[in-house]
C-alpha cells in the first residue's frame, strides 16, 4: 500500500480543516467556558487524561500558567478508579480530555469532580460519550472519525481547544488572530513532508534516542516521542532539557540521536546553551526550530514555519515530527495505522 | 577499587540509620508544620523539584491524595524563572523538594509563592541554603553529606519526610507505627546485596528496558530508571502501566526487559493482569514483589519485606532498586560515585 493510502497519512493532511472547524464551530461553546470560569471564581485547574491526550495536558500546564495565572494539576486517575480515595477539588475546573471519551479512569476523575460539586468540562472527539456526559461544558473536536491507530489531528485539535480557551479566558484580540493564522502555517509545513521523508532514511537503524524540548515545546517532547514509539517502536525518551541535566545526561555518548525542540522565544537562548552541552558531549543533534542559527547547529534540521509566536508553537511544531514518524515508519516497512499490539481505543481502569 | 569502598555503597547502607535520624529528629517541626496546615485552610499542594526530588514529589501526590484528600500540582519551574509569568497560588501550600537546595528554578517558585503570600516549606539536607530561607517551614534531611553523584539516602529520606507529613495531618497512630517499622525493613532488605549482584550479571549487555508502576509505586518506577540512566546509562524509561497502554506498549518484543514493581496492595490484582499482557507479547519480566505469586510471574525476582502497608512501599521497593543499579554499574566496570557528565549539585535556571 503506498504511504498516501493510509489513514495516518490522510489524517495529518486534514489537520488544517480540522484545526479551521475548530476554531470556528466551538467558539460560542469556549466563550460560554471562559465566563463560567469567571463567575463561579475557579482558583486552579485539574487535568485528567491519558497517552496523546496528557500531552495535551502538559501544553495546558504552560498556556493556562503563562497566559491566564492559572495553576494546572495533572489528576492521578487511579486515586478515583482503583484506590477509591479522590482528594478535594474545592475550587477547581476539572478538565477531561479523550479523543474517544471511553477510557474508564478518566470518566471516574470527572464523575467525582461532578459529585464533589466541582465545575466540570470535557474536550472530546465524541460529544455523546461518558466522558462528555459527566461534563458540564463540552468542547468537541469536529475532527472526524480517526481511524490511523496514532492520534495526530484530534491532537493537534485539542491544542487549538486549549489555545482558544485561553484566549477567551483573555478576552484578547491579538490572541485570537494569531490563532486564526495557524491552520496556513500547518498547510506550509505538510509540504515539507518529501523532504522529512528523504531525512528519515538517515534513522532506519536508530533503536533509541531522547526528544528534549522546555516550556512550551515540553508538551511536543513527549508527542514526538510517543509518535515514535507508536509508529516505529524507537525507544524514544522526552525529558524537558532541565530536567535531563539532572541525571539522564549520563547517556549521552558519541552519535547518541537528541531531537531538539527549540522554537523562537524567551528560552531559544536557554535551548541553544544547552544544544552546546550536548554537542560538546558529541550527541547527534536534530534541530526542529524556526531560528537560523539553531537549525545551523543540528546534525540534521527541520525548519518550522517563521512569524508563530511562542505560545502557540505546539500547534505547528508537531506537524513535521508527525511527518517524521510516520515516514520513518514506512523506511521501517511498518504498517503506520496499525501499530503492533494496539487498539484505537485503550480503556485503562 | 573495591564497591564497598565507594560513596554510593555506603550511602545505600547508611539509610536505615539516615530514616531513624529524620524520623525521630524532626517530628516537632512536621507536627507545626501539619498545625499550620490545617490554621492555613489549605485547598491544595504545589510541589517544586528537580531529578530525585521531583521523584519524591510523584509519591507525594499519591500519598497525600489518598491519605489527606489534598490535590497536588507539580510545578513548572520555567514559568517563574524564564517566562517570569507565575501563576497565582492562591491558597495552596507550595513545598520545595531539594537535597541541596541551590536549583536557581526552585528556588524561584519558593520566592515568587512567599512574594504571593502563599505557605511554602522545603525539604533539603541544607537548613541554611537558599531554598530554606524561602520558607517558613523547613524540615531537614539529616542525611549527612551525600557524596555519591547519584541520590540514594536523600530520596529515601525525603519520601520519609513526606509520609511523616502526611502521618501527622491524620494525626493517626498506626501510620506512625507503620512508618518507625520502615528503618528495620530497610536493613532486612540490605542483606540481599549479594543475591541482587549475581543477578546484576544477566542484564550486563542489557542496553534498553521500562520500568513499570502505577499508583504509589509510580514514584518507585520513576527513580529507578533515573539510578539506572545514571550509574548504568541503560535506556531505561518509567511509566505508570496505564499510561503504557496508550500507546508505548507497541515497544514490547520478545525479550524485552520489563521492570515491574508491583507490591501487595489494591493494585496488585491490576498489575497481575497487566504482566500477563506483557508476557503475552514476550517481554522479559523482573518482578519487584513481596508476593510470591508475582514473583513466580518472573523470569527474575526481586523480592520485597512482607508487612509494609502499600502507602509505605515506596520507601522499601526502592532499596533493592538502588542495589541493583549499583551492581549493575559494577559489572559494567563503570564508576559508581562519578557518572559521566554529571556533577552533584545542578543549578538549572
Amino acid at each position: 500500500m503506498a504511504l498516501e493510502q493510509s489513514h495516518l497519512y490522510r489524517e495529518i493532511h486534514e489537520q488544517p480543516a480540522v484545526l479551521q472547524a475548530l476554531i470556528a464551530r466551538e467558539r460560542p461553546v469556549i466563550k460560554r467556558l471562559a465566563s463560567a470560569i469567571r463567575a463561579r471564581e475557579i482558583e486552579y485547574i485539574v487535568i485528567a487524561a491519558r497517552g496523546t491526550s496528557d500531552n495535551a495536558g502538559r501544553y495546558a500546564q504552560y498556556l493556562f500558567g503563562a497566559m491566564n495565572q492559572f495553576m494546572v494539576a495533572l489528576a492521578t486517575p487511579s486515586l478515583y478508579s482503583i484506590y477509591q480515595s479522590p482528594p478535594r477539588f474545592g475550587k477547581a475546573l476539572v478538565i477531561g480530555i479523550s479523543q474517544s471519551g471511553k477510557s474508564p479512569d478518566i470518566v471516574s476523575v470527572l464523575n467525582e469532580a461532578r459529585r464533589q460539586g466541582a465545575m466540570t468540562a470535557a474536550i472530546t472527539n465524541f460529544p455523546d460519550s461518558d466522558l462528555a456526559r459527566q461534563a458540564e461544558h463540552v468542547i468537541t473536536l469536529h475532527a472526524g472519525e480517526e481511524r490511523s491507530i496514532a492520534a495526530t489531528k484530534t491532537y493537534t485539535a485539542s491544542l487549538a481547544a486549549i489555545a482558544a480557551l485561553s484566549t477567551e479566558l483573555k478576552d484578547d484580540e491579538q490572541m485570537r488572530r494569531a490563532l486564526a493564522v495557524i491552520p496556513d502555517k500547518v498547510s506550509e509545513l505538510l509540504a515539507l513532508s518529501p523532504q522529512i521523508g528523504a531525512l528519515a532514511e538517515r534513522y532506519r537503524y536508530m533503536r533509541d534516542c531522547v526528544v528534549l524540548g522546555r516550556g512550551f515545546s515540553y508538551a511536543t517532547a513527549f508527542e514526538f516521542a510517543l509518535k515514535l514509539k507508536e509508529l516505529t517502536y524507537t525507544i524514544a525518551e522526552p525529558y524537558s532539557s532541565a530536567d535531563f541535566m539532572h541525571g539522564p545526561l549520563a547517556l549521552i555518548e558519541h552519535g547518541f540521536p537528541a531531537f531538539v525542540v527549540a522554537p523562537s522565544g524567551v528560552l531559544l537562548p536557554e535551548m541553544k546553551e544547552f544544544v552546546g552541552t550536548l554537542k560538546a558531549r558529541e550527541a547527534e543533534i536534530v534541530a526542529i526550530s524556526d531560528d537560523a542559527e539553531m537549525l545551523a547547529q543540528g546534525r540534521a534540521a527541520i525548519p518550522l514555519p517563521v512569524g508563530v509566536p511562542e505560545w502557540l508553537s505546539p500547534l505547528t511544531a508537531i506537524v513535521p515530527c508527525q511527518l517524521f514518524a510516520m515516514h520513518l515508519a514506512a523506511v521501517r516497512d511498518f504498517d503506520p495505522d496499525h501499530p503492533r499490539g494496539l487498539r484505537k481505543v485503550t480503556e485503562t481502569r
